[in-house]
């Protein structure tokens, strides 16, 4: 978050940045900004501030943006359409190197700068180019055969949207967006708001 | 989580389920289990496990999973496409009872039940049944706007993928959802675990 406003202020020119003003703008304290930034090295100056162009070009380097990084997509439905399009993606340095679909149907079609290729091809593919990193956008039924696919084919991290347990070996990094968990997290907080107001 | 698992083995008729049952299927030790399932009253019995069907239906009503929840989707693009097709929603009881959209190529669209409204109808919809959550898949620029039009005409909730900082009044629940976010998350773990290894 430190980063998307930081970049913001070095594209338009600004040289130093308060702890006040990041405060503000990451709606925290000034406190809580010194303590975290404090975490990527001595940047900050007493009544100087934090020089913004430095900052951001070192926080790129810790996230391991400094690099472009090949993603595949698995799974050519709507998740996998909305993800490969996703201009974010490319601004951070992800490149969408493959969409990979079973369906004859998906097979062969062009999304944004890839063609859906068959995914009987993958392992073939990511012997060619280093590929680190999946998204996982398919049902959950064929999910942990096609993980223990990838990782088996070099993949080392792996975003999933299927929404089920995977398990990966311990060299893999996961992470997993369930959007249904997320609408229960708000339908969580609605449910106690109306009790605590007697409206429920 | 815990509902997850709980309403499978409930599927399939299982009556009780043991603290290391649960671990295992989360992934997680016993001793947490029976921490985290203490939270929510004396269901575990020494020697007995918990009772799955019970239990279920506590975690439900916990999560406000016993009523149905209407949903409106805020933006007719990829993003939005994959939420209104999504059944995860529904199976939780998150009905979509609406999709809008500025743009006049969508607006008159079936979307699934849905059928894409022009978001000028916002207001109006509200007032005629009652919806207290929104999902917001819009670029950056608009999204304030359009966060302060909805709370305005009485969203509770919101459910945010656009790739921006909103604010919201205190009375709004608000996740955001930031899928570039989530892939810094692991070239992040990648770059770590690279230099760990000395492959950096």
């Amino acid at each position: 978050m430190y980063l998307r406003y930081l970049e913001d202020l070095d594209t338009r020119g600004q040289r130093t940045a308060s702890s006040d003003e990041l405060a503000q703008l990451c709606g925290t304290t000034p406190a809580q900004v010194r303590k975290d930034l404090s975490f990527f090295g001595s940047f900050g100056k007493r009544g100087l501030g934090y020089p913004v162009h430095e900052l951001t070009a070192h926080l790129r380097e810790i996230l391991g943006l400094e690099r472009e990084w090949r993603v595949i997509i698995i799974g050519a439905g709507k998740i996998g359409a909305a993800l490969a399009n996703y201009r974010g993606f490319l601004q951070r340095g992800f490149r969408i190197a493959g969409v990979y679909d079973k369906s004859p149907e998906k097979i062969g079609h062009a999304w944004g700068e890839a063609i859906v290729r068959d995914i009987a091809n993958l392992e073939q593919d990511l012997t060619e180019a280093e590929t680190l990193i999946a998204v996982l956008a398919i049902p959950a039924d064929d999910a942990q055969l096609i993980v223990d696919r990838i990782v088996g084919a070099g993949i080392r991290a792996i975003l999933n949207f299927a929404p089920t347990k995977i398990t990966v070996p311990a060299h893999v990094s996961l992470k997993s967006v369930n959007m249904a968990m997320e609408l229960e997290g708000l339908s969580f907080a609605l449910t106690h708001a109306m009790a605590n107001s007697g409206a429920a």
